[in-house]
């Protein structure tokens, strides 16, 4: 297998820990409820929300879009009201202020000296623009599903990427820590490394993070990842 | 005038010396030539290429396959034959390795700090990310005619920038060195800012680079629209 050339990551969860910010936020924001809760069921919620806009049901969405669309829907199951609309659409945000893992920093920093290192997410290009700054996140370059006009899983947004750069499809390595991603990505020729990120769901929620055989590289965390990785 | 929250810059010429960049790695490949002379010529060939693709002569190609149509028509032009393929291909890479003026990575750091700072060219997303990490430009996010699939000065492009942020077109910063791309910018309702850049046609080429008093700003350079916006 020849060194990939530029590598591309998923965000939600596999760079930054949305469980915990999420909770956080939450919990400032609506002191009664159970943050952790809200946090899995508003992140629930995304995936079929995604599926809608795919379908067609919806039109073209942004992520930003979705999660408001989402969040109002998650307040009324959990009873929260008197919330101003200012207050929904800052608490919308927190999805701009996801903190890192603990090895992100250190881990994309020592990428950085020697790959290309992109988002390949379906967060919107705002969103993850304005993440990146808040969490000090190195990106040589912002790939978002909007640039592409589909969300992951759809073929064109791996492809995507290869094309971005000029470059094979096996140049391209995609980082996640979801295996359907990965499934994805292999499908398009990428190669691909899954990382574990045991506390994705917090920590009343178990995740199995078992090598499943099938990815190019399998490793604990982003420090492991640069070793792996000659970098 | 309410300060902005994003400022978008215009690349070749403002933020690179295309010129002095292109002259250089012309006079390395090709030392029979009048490096200037080729890099002028190339650079002319940019607007009217661009403009088969805005009229549908051409279908959408990028910046890239764009060059490299102009660098075989210059060559013919020059009379420069014997240049391989791969040699050919490696030379309309050059455009990925233009160097900064002397002001652009300080003025850049300082105006980081409190600005989101975004390319918006009509370089293709690969070329500007390979530029940004060969110059070490330190971009928040790299926005592309590519994204919207027209090229500067249509106004999509303009209000894409507006809408990728979510903010109104008068809370965007347009920085550029050329008055054309200002005026359809302004045209948008962005604020403008016109850096001077005599040098950017070489030193044999005058640039008229006065105040025509329509911008928001006109600055010397970088260092100065730092101070200008307070960062």
């Amino acid at each position: 297998m020849k060194p990939p050339r530029v590598l591309v990551f998923d965000v939600f969860g596999t760079v930054v820990d949305w469980y915990g910010s999420i909770a956080r936020e939450v919990a400032t924001a609506i002191p009664s409820v159970d943050a952790g809760a809200f946090a899995l069921a508003w992140r629930e919620g995304y995936r079929p929300a995604m599926q809608r806009v795919m379908s067609g049901e919806l039109p073209w969405m942004t992520i930003d879009e979705l999660h408001l669309l989402i969040l109002r829907d998650v307040l009324a199951r959990f009873g929260v009201g008197g919330l101003t609309e200012d207050e929904i659409v800052e608490l919308n945000r927190a999805w701009h202020r996801l903190a890192p893992w603990d090895d992100t920093l250190e881990g994309m920093r020592r990428l950085k000296q020697r790959y290309m290192l992109c988002s390949l997410s379906n967060g919107n290009i705002g969103l993850l623009a304005d993440m990146a700054k808040h969490a000090g996140l190195p990106w040589d370059c912002i790939l978002s599903a909007e640039i592409f006009g589909k969300y992951k899983p759809h073929p064109d947004v791996y492809y995507g990427a290869a094309r971005v750069f000029a470059v094979a499809p096996e140049e391209v390595l995609m980082v996640a820590a979801h295996q359907d991603d990965l499934a994805a990505a292999r499908a398009c020729g990428l190669q691909t490394a899954y990382v574990e990120r045991p506390l994705e769901f917090g920590p009343e929620r178990e995740k199995d993070v078992r090598d499943n055989g099938l990815n190019t590289w399998h490793v604990r965390d982003f420090i492991r990842l640069a070793e792996v990785l000659d970098a």
